[in-house]
């Protein structure tokens, strides 16, 4: 199933595309996608509904973030050996995490605003992983079991905040609207090898990220099952897995985000995003 | 008003302590404490209900954390200059930001459990403050204007996890547990210096951290200030402000939690906790 969240920010409506593309609405009989609203047992009780029972929504709305919140917003630093080099770093041997501020999460079509005072900010295309199952410390042979699906995410980063600033990363990563997430949330039985989705991230047009997820360092379930060692997962849990060389700090010289450009972003079975970036008012 | 969650695991109520120590049940007039339950807003409700007329709970029922679910877990890191000097690291220029797995919240007296694999679970007493009001980009003058609240927080850690497996602290801050919250959310107008408040942890009945927050680096203004530079602040987010020293990662030779230890904490005018630790079983 493709589950979508339709409408505008903070009344966002959850659907259903059909067999026939159109967007159905699921308000009258789910909660948000969101928490337990994206649980295994939440995603059967969707697929027992009648399609075609439900109103159809036009084409045309705003589309949300297709997790209406997240208990946590993780991420995966450095899980492709081109992406580390470029950011001068060695490919790690265990993997990073960190998060992103739950607030970061936005619509993937949403204009992204360069907050005041930023002058490094940079994209990244992700596979993000949804939680649909509790989990902690399963083995890595259990651990796609606990996966309800995928979906697009742009792990925007502010360089000069997550690295010049002392401390960890999170002040790079989560600055309003830095995670888009969408357009839809792709349930797990129609991507059964997520180490197989090419994914690129045009700028203005042209390709600067282009790979596939049978590059990652550490596959999905190696982090769902790595990061169970140290923390309960829970359904509604996003983790970004990390993103492929061709980001802005990469480049000679570095090139940053400014008003005008333009970022789209696909991964292969979910889907494409688009972010005009503005500068704040 | 003292704000208190009570009830077995994921059935707690809220509940408001009235000016005879009576607890009172609040589940029938407003939300959980989670998320807008302690909005600034939310809280006006509540002031404004005679408590006279709620039931009263029975004593000894056990205590749950006093937020029902955070947006956001974050935490400051070496807050304390004679914390940073025992773990062998300088005072920081700037406030270390990470963030705990939201699921590693729990209740105040929760016996805590060491989980398999892990061998240096530390403890840390921390200040929480819980804010009120979206905040973004706000000077030190109003930040306070944004909280709603205080809460004793222990920010138990795992070294090895922290800091033996690559990158980010998250790991090491964030098994089930990890997080007791409570027993309180004490409202901030009972609280009008954040920065004049003792607070210790004895273990086994000896005191090993014994502090006051006038001594941290960075007062909890400039934190939430200096946070909302880089994210949006949501109502319900929960900030541990860092511990003072006395940790058993700075005895020598380091002391980390076993079986059969028992925690007792407190923040000056926010309450006691009281956490027995626990084998995996």
């Amino acid at each position: 199933m493709k589950l979508m969240r339709v409408g505008p920010p903070g009344e966002e409506r959850p659907t259903v595309i059909d067999e026939n593309g159109q967007i159905r609405d699921l308000s009258g009989h789910v909660p948000d996608f969101t928490g337990q609203g994206v649980s295994l047992a939440a995603l059967e009780t969707i697929r027992g509904i009648d399609l075609t029972t439900l109103p159809v929504l036009p084409e045309g709305a705003r589309i949300g973030a297709c997790l209406g919140a997240v208990p946590n917003f993780f991420c995966v630093g450095l899980n492709y050996a081109k992406h580390a080099a470029e950011t001068g770093a060695k490919p790690p041997a265990e993997p990073i995490l960190f998060s992103k501020a739950a607030s970061a999460l936005a619509g993937p079509n949403d204009a992204v605003t360069i907050p005041p005072g930023s002058e490094k900010s940079d994209w990244e295309v992700e596979l993000g992983v949804v939680i649909g199952k509790p989990c902690w410390q399963v083995s890595e042979a259990e651990a796609l079991d606990h996966v309800a699906g995928y979906c697009v995410v742009n792990d925007l980063s502010e360089r000069a905040w997550q690295m010049e600033h002392g401390g960890q990363w999170i002040k790079g990563k989560s600055a309003p609207g830095y995670g888009p997430c969408g357009p839809w949330l792709v349930t797990a039985d129609e991507v059964p090898d997520p180490q197989a989705l090419g994914l690129s991230l045009d700028l203005n047009g042209e390709r600067v990220q282009d790979s596939d997820t049978s590059d990652m360092i550490f596959g999905v379930a190696e982090i769902v099952s790595y990061m169970s060692r140290f923390m309960q997962l829970v359904p509604g849990d996003l983790i970004a897995t990390g993103t492929p060389s061709g980001v802005g700090l990469g480049m000679k010289p570095p090139r940053f985000l400014r008003a005008g450009d333009v970022m789209e972003l696909r991964v292969e079975k979910l889907g494409e995003q688009r972010q005009e970036v503005v500068a704040a008012e």
